[in-house]
């Protein structure tokens, strides 16, 4: 399926990095463990804050304190993704780069208010993030459940860009130019689980954790 | 120092979880490797994206094609970075956390002109993802300076918030709780440097980029 770009959704430069199809959108918010979000305050002024999100078919929803003022409204937001994969290092300054996967997706998001949507939304981020604990942790009773508020924000109008493979300045090799230049990978990884240290010795880590969890 | 609080950047939340030096400021600055800026589009809707900062004292300088519509003009600025360290697993679902240290800069953000204080700042954005390269690679041409656009914030607002330890539940393990509950580490990591294809192969990866890229 492709995305539906719009006039503030189709890349204006370095067109040859879009991606047009929801699959890279659902990748890139699927992969990625958090992402920021940007809203337009009181004044006027923009105001990026980090938070974590999970999608659920053609929706992405966030989730913070019913008390934050960026939760509170109905609003214009920009939900921004990146996936960091490498550093380009090039022959020439200039030519310096990253490799990337980046979503941008903007809309109007709304506050869930439907019990069924907030809590398929608060089991989506759950699950997202740390598979399996959803089942494993005590549920979210009715205070908690009021104290979560909920946005979401359908995926209508987004771009995915993309970066990836060696250095672009391949030219000056031609020309004669033996400088080293390549790429330094970078990538997130998980660690071994940490135990809490208020429980007791003999609790161990579960099967559902260690499967996701670094060794 | 103490970073200098105002209301914007006075948190409204959490107020313990935040950090008022500037030293923890320069630090969350100084070890990400990428940031996200928000602004205000044309149209009045927030838009945040994703790019590659370096911090000079008490300024932070973003760079990108001059073409960019977002580095055009004088504007307000959002500036956020978020270190993820780490996915806490609670005994309860409302106690799911994250650990993470994030910094939210605030202001009216200058096109730079001057020609030193650019250079400056395209030196300072080589040096701290690539450090070595600025001596290395072939420096910027006119052309390629002409061509590159760099907005200075300074750090003059801001606020840094830190998240860090073990779930914060553990009353329920003094009412008898025997779930495992714990911390899953979240790192970045630089892997082995991959020598651009087009390179003969007697190009060998040298010494400086040896010294802070993985094994």
């Amino acid at each position: 399926m492709s995305l539906s770009t719009t006039a503030r959704t189709q890349l204006r430069r370095k067109r040859e990095r879009q991606a047009d199809d929801c699959a890279a959108l659902h990748a890139v918010l699927d992969e990625a463990l958090l992402c920021h979000l940007g809203l337009v305050d009181g004044d006027g002024a923009p105001l990026v804050l980090p938070t974590m999100h999970a999608r659920v078919g053609e929706v992405v929803y966030v989730h913070g304190s019913s008390g934050a003022a960026s939760l509170a409204t109905e609003r214009e937001v920009c939900l921004t993704v990146t996936l960091l994969d490498g550093l380009v290092l090039a022959r020439s300054v200039f030519s310096h780069s990253a490799n990337y996967r980046s979503a941008v997706v903007r809309g109007r998001a709304r506050r869930v208010t439907d019990p069924d949507e907030h809590l398929t939304a608060l089991r989506a981020v759950v699950e997202h993030l740390t598979p399996g604990q959803w089942d494993h942790a005590r549920r979210p009773d009715r205070r908690e459940t009021a104290a979560t508020a909920v946005l979401a924000l359908d995926l209508a109008e987004a771009s995915v860009k993309v970066r990836q493979g060696p250095p672009g300045d391949p030219e000056e090799v031609a020309a004669g130019d033996r400088r080293w230049a390549g790429v330094v990978p970078v990538t997130t990884v998980l660690g071994a689980p940490e135990t809490c240290p208020a429980l007791p010795d003999d609790v161990t880590v579960p099967e559902h954790v260690r499967t996701w969890a670094g060794g």
